[in-house]
């Protein structure tokens, strides 16, 4: 994991004056404490920008992929996307007077969080499919808008929208800057980010990759309609990432970023080639985030772990010591 | 079809000198011919470019959404993807003895490429799985290019790439050069186009959705793997074009240009919206390309050209009169 810093030094000694404001401290990636990680990206950065050096990347080949859930916001106690889904169950429960007695429904609805997450893959997939399929793809995302807009996250009383992660949103708008093109590779449901990580992370709809129901397309009197399918497209984890990203972008990433073992195909695949890197997020804040990482349900980091610890294109970020701010 | 041409004039009567170069004719779209088409053209630009008019699109809602076989270059007698293939059988034929008394590849080693084509669906997803599939994508797209650089179409003599429409070309920059983001959304093999449509059409292959078999990844010995699957992923057609653009871009393009029915449902949803538009390239042209339409196996272009003729928004693109050139 350790990166040579020589090159970021010099890279910050040659800056002239016009280019200060942009990429030196106090204003380069503020919320990041000097150190190994901070180091990584510029250094990474630095080398694939820097002109007739062979560790420079064409701007066309300068695609980084991240991770969402517990890479770019908090993932914890478990995803917001199914924070959204049992507060939906709850709204939608009128309409469904059958859900009172029918697992794991009536969980949701008797305030048994627990038992309903227990409810396992198959009881999940009914809260997801009752709650994610049946509608346009717009009055979903309208419904997730409406959502973000009022809820608040049990633990630290705050929007979904502001667990997001301040200097992650720094390293994104740096790469941005130093014209990388930034994706989204997440395991979430599409449709359920570009309701709202546009806004938040200058990502647009387009360069957002992740798990998909099926969509159906109708036509009728002159009315265009698509609608969201109760069956599996894709489900964005693990080898799935190295495949959408084939899929949909075409080209292999120089970064990827990520957090847990899902993400590990895409960075043992994005860092098999030269000047690549792949950073994991490590939860080790109790205090300001959450601590977690071989034996956690949500965000599983084990295999990836060792994997970092023994390369060294691959670059622990210790949230506890290399983050100034977390949120 | 009609569109109001008075804004284009009024466009180029007020242009400064410092942008002549870049939008006037004879510089402008210099293989169409003035008329309704390119008037077409430079009207919805126009409009969609002009600052605070209601007719203003933000460059990121310029969406443009292209077919390729027909659209972009020609289609006939069969699409190039399948000349490509009939060739890779016979190049592959010495590993596979058994290709010689087996229909369908037995027809195509004997040169009788009517009986292969007419072998149905079965016997032509026989020889696309057999030379698409059990690769690496780079290995298939290296086949690809060492096939174009030698392979010409029967009837022109030319390069498979010189097939291409130089006005469509034209278009393609045009927009481009007014900050759309131009998509390829094509029957054709996402792989298959990636291989050459960055270099033909100015556009990334991020940009480019096609039909596409199922990917596999494996990691061996930190040897990283994506190789084509003989299964299907997608096959991008008729609705299918629309749930591709759906799930892939995430966005309803403004802008969708076809040739055949396969186009008719993307054109209807991008009309479905204000200040859209949708074009068809029609084949007239028996002479410097191809003539065909209602009756054609390749390109069938029957209920699509009804409704352009009903619809203010639909325009036709007459190749024999509009276009100066077409290759």
């Amino acid at each position: 994991m350790k990166k040579i810093t020589l090159l970021s030094v010099a890279i910050l000694s040659s800056l002239s004056f016009s280019s200060f404001a942009k990429d030196c401290a106090p204003n380069l990636l503020p919320s990041w404490k000097d150190g190994e990680s901070k180091s990584a990206i510029v250094d990474f950065v630095g080398q694939a920008t820097k002109a007739e050096s062979d560790t420079f990347v064409a701007v066309q080949d300068r695609i980084a992929v991240f991770d969402n859930d517990g890479t770019l916001w908090s993932e914890k106690p478990y995803y917001s996307q199914l924070a959204f889904a049992l507060d939906r169950v709850k709204e939608m429960a009128p309409e469904h007077p059958e859900w009172k007695t029918e697992a794991p429904f009536k969980f949701v609805l008797e305030g048994d969080i627990e038992s309903a997450l227990g409810s396992g893959e198959e009881g999940l997939l009914k809260i997801i499919m009752a709650t994610h399929s049946g509608m346009t793809v717009e009055q979903y995302q309208q419904d997730v808008k409406q959502w973000l807009a009022v809820a608040k996250d049990e633990r630290f009383n705050k929007a979904y929208t502001d667990l997001t992660y301040q200097p992650m949103k720094e390293m994104l708008t740096y790469l941005q800057d130093h014209d990388f093109k930034t994706y989204i590779v997440s395991g979430g449901g599409v449709d359920f980010m570009r309701a709202w990580a546009p806004q938040a992370y200058n990502i647009p709809p387009e360069q957002i990759i992740g798990s998909a129901l099926k969509y159906n397309y109708s036509y009728n009197d002159g009315k265009s309609t698509v609608t969201k399918d109760s069956s599996i497209l894709t489900i964005d984890d693990k080898a799935g990432k190295v495949t959408n990203i084939q899929h949909i972008i075409g080209k292999k990433p120089i970064l990827a970023v990520g957090n847990s073992d899902g993400d590990q195909a895409m960075m043992q695949w994005a860092t098999s080639q030269p000047n690549s890197m792949a950073m994991i997020v490590h939860h080790t804040d109790a205090e300001r985030e959450w601590k977690y990482d071989r034996e956690s349900h949500v965000g599983k980091l084990d295999n990836a772990l060792d994997e970092a610890s023994s390369r060294d294109d691959w670059t622990l970020i210790d949230m506890k010591s290399d983050w100034c701010e977390v949120y």
